[in-house]
C-alpha cells in the first residue's frame, strides 16, 4: 500500500515540504513540477524531487499518488488538470486551506480525496522547504460518499509516513472547523490590531504602552496578505457565520457588563479557563502539574544557554519557554514551563544561584 | 527628592515586588501593613520590607511616600483610609488597574496621584515577588489638576528608580487606554475560545484539531477570575465602549466578505501588518532585520541547552525564543530570532550541522 512513485504538483514551500518528507520516509521517486521553472530548478537543488519536469504529464507518469501544491486561487484548475494529465491508477490529493469548494466541483470523485496540513509557517518558497514540516501537525482529509476505501488509505499512509496525524472531516464541516480555529482567530487579530492602534487616546498611541497580552493576540496580524486574501475569499460564506456568532457573543458580554452582572463573568472566564485546559491537554497531558518561572534576563548572547544548560545538567525537561522581550537596554522576560513543583523549585534555586531574580508559580493556575 | 522612608499598604505580589524593588533601588526603610496577617509575615520573611505593622497607622508614621497595592474592589476605601492615617507630608499612590473612579472620588486630590504598572503576573502573593517584576514595564501615572509637581516629581522618580517607565495620562483616558490595550484582548481571548468550544463540528472537538493561532490568540483567556472580573466590572463602561466599536469593525469586514471585496481585504491585512511593525519597534528598534528560524526539537532535558549554546559560542544574539510544543512523543517546534540575514544564515547552517531541520526566512515579511 505505500507510495513509491509521488508526483507534486507545484513545488513551493509546501509541495517541496511534501517532497523532503516523502524522500525521508522512503519513497522510492519523486518527480515534480512546478508553472514556474525558478521553483522547478529549486526544488531539484534542495532534494526536494529526483526530478523537475516542464510538463505536468511528465511529472505524473507512474505516479501512485499526485499531491496538488498551489495557491488556492487556482487550486480547483489545477486539480482537473492533474485528474486529465494523470492515469486511472493515480490518486490525487491537495494541501488547500479550504475544502468545500474545491471537492464539490471535482471531475473525478473516486480519484480525488482533499486534504489540508495545519503546518503554517510565515516563509515562501521552495528554498524554506523542511521535511520535519509536518511532524505532529493535524493533516485534515475530506472524503465524500464516492471516496474508495484502498484510495483513501493510500493517502492516509502516506500522510502518516509523513510525520502528520490524519483526521477525517466532512469537506464543508473541514471549511466551518478552520473557519473557527484558524479563520476567526486571524480576523479578530487583525481587527484588534487595526482597532488599537486607530486612536489615539488623550496623546497616546495606544499601540506604543501596550504590554504583553496584546502582543500575544496579534501574533499572527497582518500575515502574508497574499495568502490569506484569497483564504477569506475562499471561506467567505463560513468565516461570516463565524463571525456573525462572534458577534452575538460580544454583545451578551456587553450586556452582562451594562447590568453589572459579576456572576455572568464569573462564569464566563471560568469556562474560558476549563476550554483552556482541554486545548492544552493535547500538548500537555498533564497541565495541571505544570510550574511556570518568570525570570529577567539581560539582551546579550549566551543567556539562553546558561540558563537552559543550567537545567538540562540538573535533568529538569523544559516543556516550554518563551521570552517577552522588552528592549535591548532592558532585556526582557523569559517563561518557562517545567513539570511539577518539585522541579520548578529546583530550577528556580538554580537560576537564582545564577544571580537570576526567578517568579515561580503553576502554569494554569485555577480559578 | 529621592523617597527614604516608603509605606507598603498591601502586601500581596505587587506591594511585596514593590518593596523588593525599592529595597534593591537603595530606599532607606520599607515598611509594610496588610490586613492578612500571613502576607506580612511572607513580605517580612522575604525581605520585601525591613518591618511588617498590624495597625496602619504604624507602617505609615514617617513615611514620604504610600504605595497602596489592595484588590480593586476594595482600593477606593483602602486609599481614602491611607489618606486620613497619613501625614500631610506623604504622597499616596496606588496600583490599581482602573482609574477614573478611584482617582474621582478620593478624598485628597493634591496628595494622591493614582498609579498603574502594566506588570501582570499569573502569580499571586508575597512569596512570588520579585524585585525585576516591573523593569522596562509601562507605569502609568493619572496627575489631576490638583496635583502638586513636587508630588507627582516624586512618585516619577520612585516609579523610575525602580526600573518601570513612568507615562502620564489622565485617569479616564487611563482607563480607556487599558480597555484597548488590556481589556479588550483579554475578552476576546475568553470569547474566542467560549465560542470554539463549544461547537462538534462533523463530530470533531475544534479545540483538539486546533494550531498555533488560537494557542497564541487565547493564552490570557481563563485567567484568574477573581482579579478579571472586578477589573470588568470597574471598568464597564469602558470595556463596553471598546467592545461596541469592535462589533462596528466585525460588521463592516462581514460586509466586505459579503461583497467578496477583495481589495477591502488586501488593505485590512496590510494595515494590520503596519501596525504590527508598529507594535513591536518598542521591542525591536529594526524589525525588518530580524529573521526567523523555525527548528523542530524533541522533547527530552538539554535540547534547549545544545542550541542556544551553539548559538552563543558563535556570538549569535538570540532576540526572541518560543516554543510551539507539539507533544511528548513528537517533540514540538523552537522558533528563535536573530539580527540580520548573515547570523541567520550562521545559525541555521550551524543547527543543520548538529542534525536539526531549521526553516529560515524573515520574521516580518512585507506583504
Amino acid at each position: 500500500m505505500a507510495v513509491r512513485d509521488l508526483a507534486l504538483v507545484g513545488t513551493g514551500l509546501i509541495g517541496a515540504s511534501v517532497g523532503l518528507a516523502a524522500r525521508a520516509a522512503g519513497v522510492r521517486r519523486v518527480l515534480g513540477w512546478d508553472l514556474d521553472p525558478r521553483a522547478r530548478e529549486t526544488a531539484l537543488e534542495s532534494g526536494a524531487v529526483h526530478g523537475s519536469c516542464e510538463r505536468l504529464e511528465e511529472a505524473l507518469a507512474g505516479a501512485e499518488l499526485a499531491v496538488v501544491a498551489v495557491p488556492v486561487a487556482v487550486l480547483a484548475e489545477q486539480v482537473s488538470r492533474t485528474l486529465q494529465a494523470s492515469a486511472e491508477t493515480c490518486t490525487v490529493t491537495d494541501v488547500g486551506s479550504i475544502k468545500g469548494l474545491v471537492c464539490e466541483r471535482v471531475i473525478d470523485r473516486e480519484r480525488f480525496i482533499g486534504g489540508h496540513p495545519i503546518a503554517g509557517s510565515e516563509a515562501r518558497g521552495a528554498e524554506h522547504a523542511s521535511a520535519e514540516l509536518f511532524r505532529g501537525a493535524t493533516w485534515f482529509l475530506t472524503p465524500v460518499a464516492e471516496t474508495r476505501p484502498e484510495r483513501y488509505r493510500r493517502v492516509m499512509g502516506f500522510v502518516s509516513a509523513i510525520g502528520a496525524v490524519p483526521v477525517a472531516v466532512e469537506p464543508r464541516a473541514h471549511d466551518r472547523l478552520v473557519a473557527l480555529i484558524s479563520h476567526l482567530p486571524h480576523a479578530l487579530a487583525n481587527l484588534l490590531l487595526n482597532h488599537a492602534g486607530a486612536i489615539l487616546v488623550d496623546g497616546h498611541e495606544p499601540l506604543n504602552v501596550a504590554g504583553g497580552s496584546l502582543r500575544d493576540m496579534t501574533r499572527v496580524a497582518g500575515a502574508n496578505a497574499r495568502i490569506w486574501v484569497d483564504i477569506f475569499m475562499e471561506n467567505a460564506e463560513e468565516l461570516q457565520a463565524a463571525l456573525g456568532e462572534h458577534r452575538r457573543r460580544v454583545e451578551e458580554l456587553e450586556s452582562a457588563l451594562a447590568q453589572r452582572d459579576a456572576g455572568y463573568l464569573a462564569r464566563w472566564i471560568g469556562e474560558a479557563a476549563a476550554k483552556r485546559r482541554t486545548l492544552l491537554e493535547t500538548a500537555y497531558p498533564d497541565a495541571g502539574a505544570l510550574f511556570r518561572l518568570e525570570v529577567h534576563v539581560p539582551d546579550r548572547p549566551g543567556v539562553f544557554a546558561g540558563i537552559t544548560q543550567a537545567l538540562a545538567i540538573e535533568g529538569i525537561n523544559i516543556e516550554d519557554l518563551e521570552v517577552h522581550h522588552v528592549s535591548p537596554e532592558r532585556g526582557g522576560t523569559l517563561g518557562i514551563l517545567v513539570t511539577g513543583e518539585e522541579s520548578a523549585q529546583q530550577a528556580s534555586d538554580l537560576l537564582e544561584a545564577q544571580g537570576y531574580s526567578v517568579i515561580t508559580g503553576p502554569a494554569f493556575p485555577e480559578g
